[in-house]
């Protein structure tokens, strides 16, 4: 295995801090220029980097709140098992209004929760010491499924293939390999050709900051493109499979994920390149019944008129709408890959029996 | 007519010098923070105003050629018309080599050079007033097309639409209404509630700094997005018409405008949305037979790394594709719009009926 993409592969992008009482990141916001790491001690600070994308990526997420719950529980002074119990439900709920799409976040933070509602009678110390061990199992569980979500997914490709991926999920917003850029880092790994176009993903770019900056990092051919650039490298007959992440997946398979990924996997279809979802069962919703369920983040409209920019693109005044997410319709998606397999339709009932 | 909209539509985005040896343009690379006329006197000017899109939209870029070629003429201290016609034909080739796409660069100078092929034999004092008539004609002709373009675009209308466009085809691009927002500005002066939302238009952000802020000044309601949001915008059944403008049209309809147009035209396609292009007769290349024969522009890769931001977003080293066109496939197009009519498919006919 070449040595530089276990550089990229392997990073420590979240990790519980040596004192037990603080989350470590890779301040992603601060890449690809700088690599920074911050250390999380208060709810503030943990709901921040959430909320600003210093930790972004659903899985990454979902272990920083994991570990984050834990980290601030070892912090306090509680002796009784009840009051524990109510604080720990306190800033849980804190953490979870950070951001609304992405299910791995609320669903991490009801696994940590679920450990103390299920251990009623046992001491704060017990508590903490299973705490402990759950938050370090979400985070060994996504290493793991990170690592069966890329087999399965390069069961997909051939050698020579072109694929476009849009925003970013690879080893930054998960553990190791990533999802729908794991494929990429195991084929690469495996001697395959593989070229890669990577949407920039405005507003925040994370595909040219993070997805093109993994990609290069671990010698994979890459090529960055604006977002409405998609159409014509389809068009030119550049891209065989089309690799996206999800932040929410409903029953019915209708996908949520960075903003623009609908308009990717309409011209996927329009152009008859498959197009895939790769993410953890953790992402598939099943109480959700379909993609009019998913709550959409609406964030802040400098984002698109000045963030990043030496001075502003458009004057203060102009209205923007800013969602984060769209909605994929599960009828322009080939197929969902997960750590348990591959998915295709109908999805009501491929999805289901996943959790059976 | 609320006089806002004339500060926006009446303004000199292109104009002769009063000495009648230089051009004058607005610099529309530093809109919106700063208004800067710039006054282009030597070959070199022109020719880096236009690649470096300090005027751009294909009509402007047609104005400027036109009264470029008139200024640098008056410059020449040439008493013989057949060294004249020789100079002549060595500057026009050299503006036409700044810019491949838009067939109104050549179609303007072309016109320019057939003044003085055509009147072999007059003196150059004699060609030189022939030549300033013509830049003035090709200006004032542009004029007359925009109101007659706008006419036509808003008869597809109706009070309350939403109208999405790419990219800008308004005042700063044309002269006076412009092609793809004519229709708004007319509509806006009759009193209709139209609803724009502009795509921002990566990566030299026309759509931001140019569409959002010619609409913003005339009073009408627009909304900025990033163009991997035009998908969500249209699902949420807020675009009633896509409007577009162009910088050529190939005999069979098919259509290059600015990046990300043909992205568009397949969304709408997908959720039912008619897509209209709006362009003077003098966009279409009726010896170009289709879109393969239109020659796109590839731009500096820095573009997408690094202009505009306060610190690179991508690695040095990282490719990029920029390819500064896409054409729109003639099945995508509803009707092409011009100062002659709207035309429908099949649209190899109805477009050479325009020049019978």
């Amino acid at each position: 295995m070449p040595e530089d993409i276990r550089q990229v592969t392997h990073i420590d992008n979240v990790r519980l801090g040596e004192d037990e009482r603080s989350v470590v990141i890779i301040d992603q916001s601060q890449l690809p220029n700088r690599t920074v790491y911050l250390t999380l001690r208060t709810p503030e600070q943990l709901y921040n980097a959430i909320k600003l994308l210093q930790v972004r990526g659903a899985p990454a997420i979902g272990i920083c709140a994991g570990y984050g719950t834990y980290a601030l529980a070892r912090q306090w002074e509680i002796r009784d098992p009840a009051a524990f119990a109510k604080e720990f439900h306190h800033w849980k709920e804190y953490l979870n209004s950070s951001r609304p799409t992405a299910v791995n976040l609320s669903w991490a933070l009801e696994r940590m929760e679920r450990v103390v509602t299920e251990h009623e009678g046992q001491s704060v110390e017990e508590l903490l010491e299973l705490l402990g061990k759950e938050c370090r199992a979400i985070h060994q569980e996504d290493i793991e499924m990170c690592r069966a979500i890329s087999e399965y997914g390069l069961s997909l490709l051939k050698d020579g293939d072109g694929v476009l991926t849009h925003c970013n999920a690879g080893p930054l917003a998960t553990s190791r390999y990533g999802t729908a850029l794991g494929p990429l880092f195991l084929g690469k790994e495996q001697g395959m050709d593989l070229h890669v176009f990577a949407d920039e993903t405005r507003p925040l770019l994370q595909g040219a900051r993070l997805t093109s900056y993994e990609l290069q990092k671990a010698g994979i051919d890459v090529t960055l493109i604006c977002d409405n650039m998609a159409s014509i490298v389809m068009k030119n007959g550049w891209v065989q499979a089309c690799f996206v992440g999800c932040d929410r997946i409903a029953a019915n398979g209708d996908a949520a994920n960075k903003i623009g990924t609908s308009g990717v996997a309409i011209l996927a279809k329009h152009y008859g390149i498959p197009f895939y979802v790769l993410g953890p069962t953790s992402t598939i919703d099943l109480n959700c019944p379909d993609g009019d369920h998913i709550p959409i983040e609406l964030r802040d409209p400098d984002e698109i008129r000045e963030k990043w920019y030496a001075e502003p693109m458009a004057l203060k005044e102009v209205k923007c709408y800013n969602p984060a997410f769209d909605v994929t319709d599960h009828t322009l998606i080939t197929a969902i890959v997960t750590e348990k397999g591959i998915c295709r339709a109908p999805f009501e009932q491929s999805l289901a029996e996943l959790f059976r």
